[in-house]
């Protein structure tokens, strides 16, 4: 349900990637990025976002810390058919239920492959918690599965983009947050003290403000972000008459 | 000092992201992929990473969470000059201790910028808490900081990497981990049953598998981690007859 009747009650997620391939840095976790934009996209506030290897107590600690603390917990990675993958007998212990091979997630297996190709890895992945509703995956089918408020997606970015397109249906979703960006070439110290007096006028909008060097030296980016955009259009406002005021006195 | 009398004592390490732009999906992150690879190059174990946005008792929560349970904390974010860079004063917090400006952080800033560009802004990132250490920042000199096993850098990767290599030098480093990667052309469901009695053959010896897709297909990347590099050694051959085995299985 998509529930407009709550769009000025923010709506929080936290994302957790599990993996130890991701640690160990073989992997770059693509996934965080994805969906942080994805969320804030449709109106939900990734507030944290955690890696843990492929450890049971790690995974059960930061599933019930997380799950506990946020609207939604987004889970990626160690659902696949290898000892190593961990991740739905973790969430069954976090939750405290039970897990065993899921007839629904059978009967999508059994679609796929034939009897010989069903080995015993492969019955791993229709292992679901107890009370689990499925995620759809079609890219390689093997679902993903919902438990509470906890949605387990895999870990190869593109069946992950696809569970969380087929999740998103489900998504209790905010009002989406209005951003504008200005840009200066100064570092972001040469104006941090009217950027400062902004933020203590416009307290209801979030300032932020981020440096970066590239081949032609600083350029800062200001970024503020609202859910009021009459709010958001007047500090704009006001940080770019800054900016402007600023440009013209270093001309002087 | 590195450490070769601890060598066999596992060195582990966390990673915590502090920014409210990277939550938003605004920026990727960059640094913990990195710190992760750079860590297990010197022999530390990257245990967990998380990400939280710019608010002070998030980062007190998460910088207490992590210094306790690991060797050490790796910080990046929130050390520049405006309103939203509140790491450094939330260490502080952390560790309960004061802040204010440091005599040898000043000292340094003096000698880049002139008095008039000394703004109150720029001030902010003269900040230490009490009773920590510097770490130079060779690319703009404002210096990060170590206070007991916790290193805090900048969020600008090219800053954080000279700062890293700055805090290297007085890590205490494990022996480094060896690995080796296999790779066979099949869904890794196929070999998922004979991979896991081949873990529970090799206890000592981590076996990770790793599937993507790729234009081709299906590609299984089998990683084998030890700091043992006769026990790694033997692991990988039986691995490798393993899928020599499946290959020519499948060939008839």
């Amino acid at each position: 349900m998509s529930d407009s009747d709550n769009a000025d009650t923010a709506v929080t997620a936290a994302v957790l990637v599990i993996g130890d391939e991701i640690l160990s840095g073989r992997t770059r976790d693509q996934n965080t990025g994805y969906i942080a934009e994805y969320l804030t996209a449709i109106g939900i506030d990734l507030a944290e976002a955690r890696i843990v290897p492929d450890r049971k107590d790690d995974i059960v600690a930061a599933v019930n810390a997380l799950r506990a603390r946020y609207t939604y917990l987004f889970t990626t990675g160690g659902i696949g058919p290898t000892h190593d993958d961990i991740t739905a007998d973790a969430v069954a212990a976090a939750f405290g239920v039970g897990i065993d091979i899921d007839p629904r997630a059978l009967a999508v297996m059994k679609a796929r492959y034939r009897d010989v190709e069903l080995t015993a890895a492969r019955l791993r992945m229709a292992r679901i918690p107890d009370g689990a509703e499925l995620i759809a995956n079609p890219v390689s089918h093997s679902p993903g599965f919902r438990l509470g408020n906890v949605y387990v997606m895999a870990g190869i970015p593109s069946i992950m983009q696809a569970m969380l397109d087929e999740a998103a249906k489900t998504l209790r979703t905010g009002r989406v947050m209005g951003s504008e960006t200005l840009e200066i070439r100064q570092p972001e110290g040469a104006i941090g003290d009217p950027l400062a007096e902004l933020q203590d006028n416009f307290p209801d909008v979030m300032i932020g403000s981020y440096p970066s060097l590239d081949d032609k030296g600083f350029l800062t980016r200001i970024v503020l972000r609202s859910r009021d955009a009459a709010r958001l259009a007047e500090a704009t406002a006001a940080v770019r008459a800054m900016l402007a005021r600023f440009e013209s006195d270093k001309a002087e």
